[in-house]
């Protein structure tokens, strides 16, 4: 079956690119703030070929010229043909494709056909194999828009505010829109609401446009000389005078007269819904049509619990994970609506309990990835670097794919050689002019070497070790240059007085942070007694400032999973989780504190509605609750050897679905007994003191403790 | 006054991207062959500014976001504001453009103004100055549009040919077109010729296509299902049925009945003219209207000779330079209208002796430089990524602008760590797996090293040590190094027995070549006795074979002129380029066979029209006349010191003016005397035995001997 095809990772970087310039803000597109690659514009594609002879057709994103056979005076030239006939016999085929607008993809159909074989150059010589999407199998479904799902959506309710229309969708969503029947000649202003406050702020609506009366919008006006075809365009008037909006987060619309002022992003409100008085009121309310843009991607895990709020709770963090999986692994679908390298690192662990779908993290790690020559961090922080390539050995741990490892080892190393080159003669980095040493947003002792940044450092370089191996290339002995710095992080940072680590070695405080010893706990390696004598000493200890951030959370709930900590989950779902969902949340926030109350709720970074009310690092639950309640975790590659071990922590009854490579576990929890089956081999089951190896398709119950 | 500004290169990479990809070639645009390069997406724009406060007002290619002031709290984002107002004071003001379709540039006009003094980033950090245009002075002169002018260009003549109607407009020219008046729903086809053979093959003409009558061509049929702005598209039909066509070099065009049958441009041809019986032939004539596209570039050089024929080479020369002058150099306007290094480095010397205009020298240089990672020699040949470091340094030779040499450097740096990477260890350059290495198209004897390219390498890294030297940056020794390799050069590749040059060491063979010795005399440190016996054994003795291609011609006629040879540029202009006129040449051929007749003189690579009629290395008489005749040659940096050294050769009278940076000098000889006098200082005037001082506007006048 004939695929559309390109050279690896040029779909990702062309798709990154659109991603990244269609963030709203406050009425205008927000740029991004870090080096964006662009994809090579012309790229060969070459093939030998065997065949009884016949036609093919060639269908291509860009101008093609065709070469078959590569022997004087052999060579046939076909220029730019579309449709060209082989003679029988063995032949190699080399089509060149450009194309500066986009990227250059080309499908094949007949007595050849495109798709996995084909190897692609960037005209350097260096011939690759190519990538291929088992989506895009025919010729209409080209690469050059990405193959997102779509569905109608209808409002819930209607109703008149502030002079205009409120809509309510009825929960957070992601959609194109096309807004009927508004009056003629009048200037309308149009604002997208995560909550229905938002939508009812002109100013500080973050989605928000106007529509002057008389002037069609696509037209260029003396205001814009240039002549692009803008993929931020947010919104256009339709030829019936309808206006089209690109896709993008909300729950609520209004739509309503427009004052037309443009503001100052930096003026700040003195309260929200400041506004000067709307022109006029809009007597008949205007018509929306909603359609619902996602990734088509399959429910593979699940879980069923008794307890409606733990229920509720997953079936939201697993909505809100969806919302967030699209081209890649977003942030929040409002804002950034970004790729951020520690939040994919998160995303990783949720996919694995819901989807289990390598496409995406492969296209994440591409796109996160970037381009040659690096010359800054990914999202310019140090760690984020780190995170990618850890990232990297976790996508291989789950699917045990070296041919996409192999197809990013040139990236992977020019990002270690970038790091290496900024580490001190001492073997630790410190941040360089232009870094970011970020770790998390938190009060820490940053004075030079900081701990986090040394124990993840590590950590990238003992997987980019392994990764090296497992490609054949050298690792340049960066296994024992990680294991070295393991050594000196202890002996630097490791407080022998407190019996933790300190934040910094340089600044003579030995200041404990949380940040630094949970690092230390999941990325060092710490023995048993070590583990607990960290989690007692500081993530038990109240006297250590608590973590603020729900990025930090996630790893401090892994370390409460891991040490076993029977109800800390639980209540973290029921207070937290339960509490924000109180408030009226349909998808989970970006931050959330429950000693809030109303509209103080959505304000984040100084502005009143800037927080994302759907962000994808809140979704833990998903993760926690798939691996430390039905208890199923990869122990060796691609789970070839698993773990399942139910632990009904504080629920009385539950059960779902944890998918494997080409199976699933499946676990039932009752106040009476577990029960736990494995479609395929490689399980042990263990509750308690019992470990059993599971045999496919047999199910183990065991009474309840 | 404020001018558009971009960050260095970006404004030629786009425009190089451009370039490259609107060859057309029987009936198709012809793919690039080498690697593009893409510009970058998000640019900031930075600079610190006092002012006594006032507003300023951005006209942007791309998203903005604005930032005033960089130490908080005063940091002040006014998001994608364009008119904005200052406090008064000192602060830092930064811009982001995001821009993924063309590239970001910027335009600031009120209390603050763009162009020179502001740096920009590539979000990397590494903020250098930026660059800008003189042109580019309002809001409305976009950058991403290049700044060509036009002029309205009317055909001499229309006549009825073959069924339809064949319009001459009188030369070579490059132009749009727009063609009015086709009859209605009939199938027309267009053929531009540079010959009027050419204009009437449907098949073999190089640019040419099919207009079918009843499908609008700017929809996209299920054939192209890419959503692309096509900057290769050829022609459109407008509203009003009229055909429009982008500029394309052409002297002829023929509109007619179409055949529709899309060629194989691998089935050759049996004969030139070979088409299906056209449909139906076309009663009434079509309109065309051309506009004239053309760089506005001043010519500051000239010639008068009183021999016609002198006098019209010179002037078809001026003009097939000019045509090939646009974004760049060129090397024909037809075919390739590509890009080439050694066409480049010749343009180099035409230009001096006509435009003098550094704008497109450094326009060239940057888009064959490319960017990072530099992966393939520049056109994929080795002796032109040396060319190009020759060139750069022939740049500042002739200009003195070490402000550009700093700012390629960082490319000149990887282009030359490339080469360095390839070379062998005993110094040579040998051909690697995709090197191309090239020197001539002719027989040599081409096995291991290869004198000609060892002698290009070792005048490339002395250039580059010296513009290492000039920018303050280490030469890592490469200036040791080139004197090392010129000396194992004399050792392997001079024979002692012949006295000469050879190809290759390695193979015994001993073959003795032009090429190698016209290298070794005008790039190694040959003295004047060696000069002379490589003149008189290789370049007199007609037992080596003779140079086929104008490319090695030029270098020829360069050394001829060297050595004091009298006639032969004479011999030259009145055979070759005479009876080159005498076949109705109303431009120059890229190569010319006196002994053809007819239409073989416009075939070439096996195809009947694929010449090129308009080339920009046949235009060296400008050049050769201009220092070996009028005799201005720089020998110092930027014409500090100059010769100007008249030398009648075989001509009875002429006169001519030769720009210097900031002046001229004007030559005048007549079968009695010969006059010259320079508006600037440097000079020194030669004529056979005298040598003097030329003072400023004072005329010098010496009797002809």
């Amino acid at each position: 079956m004939a695929q559309w095809m390109w050279k690896f990772g040029e779909f990702e970087i062309y798709h990154n690119l659109l991603v990244h310039n269609r963030r709203q803000q406050y009425g205008w597109p927000e740029p991004p703030v870090w080096k964006l690659y662009a994809p090579e514009s012309v790229v060969r594609f070459r093939k030998t070929v065997t065949t009884e002879g016949g036609t093919f057709r060639i269908s291509a994103c860009g101008n093609t010229a065709t070469t078959v056979g590569n022997v004087f005076p052999d060579i046939r030239k076909y220029g730019g043909k579309k449709e060209i006939t082989l003679e029988p016999g063995t032949t190699e085929i080399t089509i060149t494709v450009s194309n500066p607008d986009t990227f250059p993809c080309l499908y094949i159909e007949g007595v050849i056909e495109s798709g996995e074989g084909w190897m692609a150059d960037d005209c350097s010589g260096e011939f690759t194999p190519v990538a291929a999407g088992a989506w895009a199998d025919s010729a209409q479904k080209t690469p050059e828009v990405f193959p997102f799902a779509y569905e109608k959506l209808a409002y819930t309710q209607k109703r008149p505010v502030k002079g205009g229309w409120l809509f309510d969708f009825g929960k957070e969503t992601f959609a194109k829109t096309r807004i009927t029947g508004l009056p003629d000649g009048a200037d309308v202003q149009v604002n997208f609401g995560e909550s229905e406050e938002e939508a009812l702020d002109d100013t500080w609506s973050v989605i928000h446009f106007s529509v002057p009366g008389g002037v069609a919008p696509t037209e260029k006006t003396p205001d814009d000389p240039c002549r692009r075809d803008d993929v931020s365009r947010l919104w256009q008037r339709e030829e019936d005078g309808a206006v089209a909006v690109s896709p993008v987060a909300f729950r609520y619309i209004w739509v309503g007269p427009a004052a037309l002022a443009l503001p100052t992003a930096s003026a700040k409100p003195e309260g929200s819904g400041q506004m000067p008085a709307p022109a006029a009121t809009m007597q008949t309310p205007p018509h929306i049509t909603a359609e619902y843009e996602y990734l088509p991607l399959t429910r593979r895990g699940s879980f069923t619990c008794t307890e409606e709020i733990v229920q509720r709770v997953w079936d939201v963090a697993a909505y809100t994970f969806h919302l967030n999986c699209r081209e890649f692994f977003l942030d929040g679908i409002k804002r950034d609506r970004w790729v951020w390298s520690a939040d994919a690192y998160q995303s990783l662990f949720v996919n694995r309990y819901l989807f289990f779908d390598p496409e995406i993290e492969k296209r994440t790690l591409i796109a996160l990835g970037g381009k040659q020559p690096f010359v800054m961090h990914i999202n310019t922080i140090a760690d984020y670097s780190f995170f990618w390539i850890i990232s990297l050995y976790e996508y291989y741990r789950t699917y045990g794919d070296t041919a996409f490892l192999a197809q990013i080892w040139p990236q992977l190393r020019a990002v270690m050689d970038f790091c290496i080159a900024r580490t001190d003669d001492d073997g630790f980095l410190r941040g360089r002019d232009g870094d970011w040493i970020f770790i998390d947003w938190a009060p820490m002792d940053k004075t030079g070497a900081v701990c986090g940044e040394q124990i993840l450092y590590a950590k990238a370089m003992e997987c980019y070790a392994k990764i090296a191996e497992l490609t054949g290339h050298s690792g340049d002995g960066l296994g024992a240059v990680a294991m070295e710095l393991q050594d000196k992080i202890f002996v630097k940072f490791y407080d022998k007085e407190k019996g933790v680590f300190i934040d910094s070695f340089e600044s003579g405080k030995r200041n404990v942070t949380r940040q630094s010893n949970i690092l230390a706990y999941l990325f060092l390696p710490c023995g048993p007694t070590l583990r607990r004598q960290l989690y007692e000493r500081v993530i038990l200890n109240d006297g250590v400032a608590q973590i603020t951030t729900p990025y930090f959370k996630f790893y401090e709930n892994q370390v409460h999973c891991m040490e076993g900590n029977g109800t800390l989950l639980e209540t973290s779902i029921r207070e937290y989780y339960g509490s924000m969902l109180a408030t009226g949340a349909t998808s989970l926030y970006e931050e959330y504190d429950p000693t809030l109350s109303g509209t103080k709720h959505y304000a984040m970074y100084g502005n009143p509605y800037e927080k994302s009310l759907c962000h994808a690092w809140s979704a833990s639950p998903v993760y926690l609750l798939g691996a430390y309640r039905l208890g199923v975790k990869n122990t060796g590659i691609a789970y070839q050897s698993f773990e399942v071990s139910p632990n009904p922590g504080d629920l009385a009854e539950f059960s779902g679905v944890v998918p494997l490579p080409d199976g699933e576990v499946r676990v039932s929890v009752t106040p009476e007994e577990i029960r736990a089956v494995s479609t395929v081999p490689g399980g042990v089951f263990c509750y308690g003191e019992i470990r059993q190896a599971m045999e496919p398709g047999k199910e183990i119950a065991v009474a309840r403790r």
